[in-house]
């Protein structure tokens, strides 16, 4: 396995808007060969470390999270917007630049003989993902690992998990915002 | 591989509303094996057709539909609701119940020298399916296959699907709404 999967990425400027270089994961994922080795490369980094589920973050996390637990051959579980899921659900709150957001995952799925690792296409500032470690950790299950296919260092969100004791993986980082 | 994938999914009596009977999903996709089946199964009936992609909708069809593409060993493209790709994109519009509602793929991603699968979790009226099939031959690719975790016959998606000229196959069905 030697793909440049950074290459494969196609950078977008000024969106969503003015001054942003966004980093668009749809030219990976539609690569064959990059979104499988993506998907390998997640998954090698945490075998034999006892996961029993995924969470995916909506939506792109579920692309990468859903291969990441068939890889790992554990459960996925689905962290999704407000209102989203059907059954019982608990949520946890996050700032956005304005504002406040919810994700929520069912009640019933979690607790404490599981241990989950949080997928996300892309670590920025880290809001969800901090959330979504903490609303994974109020089950009783262990969360102490994320895992992205893109950091952006620059934003700090790594950094925040990592503050808060989670082990933070990601297959490539780009400078900048 | 034996596993019974219909009794790893929940009904939700009255979801969205009354009267309604909802086929949940998440426990089957938190089952480890039963994901897994579930995926494997989708793309064993799919191998060897030529296809170079599997176009997944947003959001739960991006679950079922990335570990296809794996497994298929092709390209995933992501069919979104409006303004989620941030590069160029055609849209397709479609009827909800009181409204219209729009998909959209990039615009550079599919041409005539492609063949699509079509996945989502669960087919009902069809109309999501039915548009990202007209979105996608609209490109010059060719599309006449379509895999559901889930078909709902009752509400005819599967069959105004097959009268589009599209090979319809599911993992399970459900009689009623």
């Amino acid at each position: 396995m030697s793909l440049d999967l950074k290459s494969l990425v196609r950078t977008i400027p000024d969106y969503p808007k003015p001054g942003i270089l966004f980093r668009d994961i749809t030219t990976l994922i539609e690569h064959p060969e990059g979104f499988k080795e993506s998907v390998e490369r997640l998954a090698e980094a945490h075998r034999g470390l006892g996961f029993t589920h995924v969470a995916g973050i909506e939506a792109r996390g579920f692309i990468f999270g859903a291969g990441v637990a068939i890889a790992l051959g554990v459960g996925f579980v689905p962290v999704r917007k407000r209102g989203k899921l059907p059954g019982t659900t608990i949520g946890q709150n996050y700032a956005l630049e304005y504002g406040v957001d919810t994700i929520e995952i069912h009640a019933d799925v979690l607790s404490n003989v599981h241990k989950v690792l949080v997928v996300d296409d892309l670590i920025a500032t880290g809001g969800t993902a901090i959330a979504a470690v903490g609303l994974i950790r109020r089950t009783g299950a262990i969360c102490d690992h994320a895992a992205f296919a893109i950091d952006l260092p620059d934003l700090g969100g790594a950094d925040k998990l990592r503050a808060e004791k989670v082990n933070v993986s990601a297959l490539m980082a780009f400078e900048g915002h």
